[in-house]
């Protein structure tokens, strides 16, 4: 796809990495380029579990793939040199240098564009190009809504468990630059492409940021559980020790829920007939499931329901996740510097001719 | 940007929409087309305090915007002619039509590209082209391994607040399509771009799922504390009633945190001299720094510890999210059949030539 791109991957951690990998994926040539006194911050991001002795974490190579690697000191001329001639031939540039960095590594854009014109220098950054505060994703998760969003009445506000803001910038970015290679086909001319962490999670807000903005609706956190639709996103226990959770949207789901649990009698019952009437009495309905679940295994459970199309779905961990063949298929192995490493693939997109 | 190009839109609900959304922003015509016996269901996902005398809501409006309305019945002859003629004139044709449906319009991919070589036909499904399985985000999140790891110990899995998992597809399928378009200057031929849900989820899990698959770690719903790091993701309330959080990562960072609070005594001190201390004494720790924190104003903490570069965040609702200026730069505002609407941008980048 992408075997004419060259990338030069001068970023760390999660969100610019993953972008080089996205381009490895695609068949780019990339060559990530560390500083040999502080190399990527996530090599020593370990699990307690992980080899103390090797230069290679998890969190390292879950976006770190299909690349060169390479240890460059800028402020070392022999090597800065080299590191022009790398940009001089490169159709793609990433960063996530802190504000000022740029400047004093001699990396700026108007340089770069000096050396090579044609290229399209990509940018990762917290609160903007401008501003030098810290960005963490608790911060991120902190500040643009999502952990007031995130949790039930109970919990208190809750950070949700992968760095999405990162994930969602490094979306951002690669939709960026592949709109900026576009217009380079016309223009012949390379860009910037900046994006922030903030501005990656606004964008992310999606139906809760219109709710907000159209009807000053201030979402609380409300768990699992669907404020206007019930059974929805109660969580049931099954005889093989499995959770389960459904989304009965419409009477006819109901009907074919109850059928199966042998609660017919529950589709005409003034507690549970309608919609308003099961949210109403979503407590005690869930009893009633839950009794009549605890006698079923969770296999028998979703023969019948995808059969019948009623959504349903078992509450996975991710060594459920990736029992399932389908999920294997993303996964990529490749040795790294002697250690085998395992991700998944940034391209969850097929394409055919 | 995109002015040359022309979206024939067909799909509903939030992932495809904000697809054709993504175009429109860019410059691209977008025609978003609808059955006028079913239009686009999210017209009617209201919250309580929506008007009911429109077929506009704030869920419709967060993910559709400067596109083109037009009501077509596929099964009408002259409906269907109208359609062709548009999609031989078009660019993208994006639809989440479930299994059967494009066979049952006489819109399968052989007959879209016999009458258009060059289209690029996006499409977005629950678990891939091939299964009939009903999608729901609630559904996705359970079996993708993300309720497994959302909130606390004591909260039990929970779904996460925005349907992530439509706007990652929804990622993948921007992505995959100006991949395509890249391909077509060359090829001069449109391709089929197809995007699961699970897939999307899947390739969304990052880091957790490196360290299942390379260290069998299972990870398990341990909230907003970090494990190994302390104080990080406590949250502590503020004079004037605001709730505030802290990454402090090294003991430079918690020296500063201790002379602002006038807790300098605690930089020795046995119980909280090192992360290691502080991650065993975390509770007491918190409660000391939550006595002086009420004392404080937010803004005073947050002026000192932006000065000193310590990572600190407010955690804020959506109200609070949308009084920031930065924030208020990525609203859009737009009549649609004659209700003014409002969402954030899908364009979270910046070009610069």
């Amino acid at each position: 796809m992408f075997e004419d791109l060259i990338v030069i991957d001068c970023s760390t951690v999660l969100a610019g990495p993953s972008v080089g990998t996205f381009f490895a994926e695609l068949g780019a040539a990339v060559t990530k380029i560390e500083n040999p006194a502080i190399p990527d911050v996530t090599r020593t991001w370990k699990l307690l579990s992980e080899e103390k002795n090797t230069a290679i974490s998890a969190y390292f190579a879950s976006v770190n793939y299909h690349k060169q690697y390479l240890q460059l000191d800028f402020k070392n001329t022999t090597h800065f040199n080299e590191l022009v001639r790398l940009i001089e031939k490169a159709d793609i540039f990433l960063s996530n240098f802190k504000k000022g960095d740029a400047e004093k590594f001699g990396l700026t854009d108007t340089f770069l564009h000096s050396i090579n014109p044609r290229l399209i220098i990509g940018k990762i950054s917290g609160f903007g190009t401008e501003s030098d505060r810290v960005a963490y994703d608790l911060i991120l998760q902190a500040e643009t809504g999502f952990m007031s969003m995130n949790g039930t009445a109970e919990s208190g506000p809750v950070k949700m468990p992968v760095a999405l803001i990162d994930v969602l910038a490094a979306h951002q970015l690669k939709e960026g630059i592949l709109t900026s290679l576009l217009q380079r086909t016309k223009t012949n001319k390379g860009q910037t492409v900046s994006v922030s962490l903030y501005d990656a999670a606004i964008s992310s807000l999606a139906n809760q940021a219109s709710n907000y903005l159209m009807e000053k609706h201030i979402p609380q956190r409300i768990g699992s559980l669907h404020p206007n639709i019930a059974p929805y996103g109660e969580i049931f226990v099954t005889k093989d020790g499995k959770l389960i959770t459904f989304a009965i949207g419409s009477n006819k789901h109901f009907q074919i829920l109850c059928s199966f649990l042998e609660l017919n009698e529950f589709v005409s019952d003034v507690r549970f007939a309608t919609n308003v009437d099961r949210v109403s009495n979503r407590k005690e309905l869930k009893e009633f499931i839950q009794t009549e679940i605890l006698n079923l295994e969770a296999s028998e459970i979703l023969t019948f329901m995808h059969q019948h199309f009623v959504p349903v779905g078992l509450i996975q961990n991710l060594k459920e996740v990736f029992e399932n063949s389908e999920s294997q298929k993303l996964v990529r192995t490749e040795t790294i510097e002697n250690k085998e490493t395992k991700r998944v693939s940034q391209i969850a997109f097929q394409l055919k001719s």
